[in-house]
């Protein structure tokens, strides 16, 4: 066992095309359940092919916003919010009892995992549905964020997701897709910052300070062939370096 | 405990408006799921206005057709079959896990219920994925239907629904609504007609022949106001006669 | 003709069960489009049902929230609004061709209509949408709002829409539902200060004061029994007052 | 002018990924409306798409079935499927009407479109919507068909399509694709017969028979790679051939 360890995670069934390349390299895959993308045959097929991997599984819930991708802001209420956790959660939880393997954890989607960063009513709502489905779920946030709070004050396991090419402010928040530079493209530089998430627990930030930043989970992405290749380029470099890549 | 007993159903979370004056005759409910009708938001309602009633809760499963209330015949091959009954019997039973109660049965709605009464093949897809979800839940199925024989060679515990304003045929399918009389709405006939079912376990077909038809759960509608004093006349009916109203 | 005329509308299509007896009382009935609620089986019931009539038809386009009933604010780039404009006054026309009659106006419905009221590029972006469709559709909209302004300086003919049963802020915005006694239920109080504002062209507002407020036509609610009543009190109050009911 | 002349007419806005490379190709493109694949905003994208490339636009209306793309059979009334098509045809024109041009023709998809060329109420009933919206609607459909006839006996102008790659029976059915051999994968074949049936206006069925087959339009796909190269080689050959491309 390594003194490292990190899971990678990435989103699947969402039709993007890329889920037989990234199955291979991931721990963890978050399952689309509908809101945002995917459908009942989505996911059964994601299922099956995590399974067939080994792959855990885990619940990819979204404001329910097909047209949109989820990636917009709605505003619902913490009860309506608690609905759709459930709703999600339970299907996609149904296909993975009929293949006979658990349902490892939960990450929200677009725009409603954005919000719970930074909206403490709605991370609340997030992790009670989660708890009422099942307290043993693993809940998938980013350092810093409200849903995290939200997530251990309630008792879940939280496991810090961080971003391997996006760059961050000094509060731990993502630097906005808008400004220059936000997303970084040399796979390089990708690696070099993700083995010093991972090995220090610490990045350099967009105003270029170094700050505290846990990683326990990375997320690759999969929606189109340079994203393939430069997943592949950051789990070939962690084991290099000796880390260990293992679901949570 | 009387010598004979019966089951009161009613599909519940449809938007129809009569939940709560149908709710208190119930032993069972069975909520749709967001296929036919229905909406995270109105499954919250209706499992927790169950809870408070101490009814016991099922899911009603359809097609997926909205536009339709899940009445058209579609042609869905066995697998996208299986997948809408994991996803549906899946939310479902979120909504009854957060409220710390069971699910209990299912009973298919519509023209998959409809279908289903003629065709194995299809039998045995709903079957299957209600087996494969969890292999204790009840099937409410037609006696003499593909469906309940389908249920009773997978293992399933079977309970015989049947309806009570409704024409039979002499092969145990209902009469279509299109024939005359195949509805009936007298309250008198009505009544007297069940309690034949549930007492002697027969009903006179709409060919005026004496058919064999096992009764364990009664269809109660509740979409209209004639409706509801239909059924509430049909349960005082039951009870005046001795039959213990107890859900499966 | 009367010296003073005013419009009465409704929201049809909706599914809420009282079309029937709204439909005799208006002139313009602002019909569902699919995306907070109705489908296009409804919507050809609505259009015929308003052809028999001679009601004015709009189109009453909404965000895709149908779980939501369009009242949830939903984040979307103009594109995406205009988007949505065309695609639902687009569908409803259709129905209109079909039946040979005309599309009059647009009212947006929910939050987008609200949200219209204070944000200008939104406003702009519905304003826009419609006059794509058909620079001659009247829109329908709150007087002081962004929304009538955007709509004026588009060229578009604006027809100021008020509330007989709802009490206004001083800047003519609608008091929050969530404040005490901003929703009127005296029949009397509601049609007097309906006169009012038809033959005064003014309102007292909540925080009591006299605010100028155009009516050009009259929201009538219909989803309830008591909405029913309230609506045929107005509209005899008004033909009582000589006031001339007519489309715009 | 060429005495042969062809339209090359593609299904676009579905998602699929290779609009950009067939366009260029098309003289009529059929757009997703919503219901099998496409919503508003795809709409409007394929649209402009179109207007850029000067590309006659048709709708493409379908089955209200998106998970199962179109390709399930539904059994609609003919009164639903009259609502299906206004609805459909009148969102793409919108789309139309914002960029200026003209709604060419009508192509229904998937099983509503196979069913139709052996039901002649489904038929007329898809007919019957399309004339309600416009009477100058182009309709395309397969020789032989019900739908072809309907057209006809309605006044619709009727395109007649076919398909390069496909087996035809001696009927002038397509082939079942669980039929050996029933979809041609040499392009040299698929040229040949291509040119067969602009030029002849015949093909030699499955079962080896010359069979009348006139071919005013000509479906290219563009779901994969090597689609997109089929349809090159079309074009290519056709050309060379003398056949004029060019929109009905």
């Amino acid at each position: 066992m390594s003194k490292y360890q990190v899971d990678l995670n990435a989103d699947l069934g969402e039709g993007a095309g890329y889920d037989d390349e990234l199955i291979p390299m991931l721990t963890s895959a978050n399952i689309a359940c509908g809101f945002h993308a995917g459908n009942p045959h989505m996911m059964r097929e994601a299922v099956k092919h995590c399974v067939e991997h080994e792959v855990h599984i885990g619940a990819h819930p979204s404001f329910p916003d097909p047209w949109g991708f989820g990636r917009r802001e709605m505003q619902c209420t913490c009860d309506e919010v608690i609905d759709y956790m459930l709703y999600q959660i339970g299907s996609l939880a149904a296909f993975c009892q009929a293949e006979g393997v658990k349902l490892y954890h939960v990450k929200p989607h677009g725009s409603i995992y954005n919000m719970a960063w930074r909206d403490m009513d709605l991370a609340k709502a997030i992790v009670e549905g989660i708890k009422r489905f099942d307290k043993n779920l693993i809940l998938f946030a980013q350092p810093n964020s409200y849903l995290a709070k939200a997530g251990v004050e309630a008792g879940l396991k939280v496991v810090y997701e961080v971003f391997a090419d996006r760059a961050y402010n000094n509060d731990g928040s993502l630097t906005s897709r808008k400004e220059k530079n936000s997303v970084l493209h040399d796979p390089e530089k990708v690696l070099e910052r993700t083995i010093k998430m991972v090995l220090e627990g610490k990045v350099i930030t967009y105003e270029n300070e170094e700050l505290e930043l846990k990683a326990g989970t990375i997320c690759l992405h999969g929606d189109n062939p340079a994203a393939i290749m430069l997943a592949q380029s950051i789990r070939q470099g962690l084991i290099e370096n000796d880390v260990e890549i293992v679901a949570p």
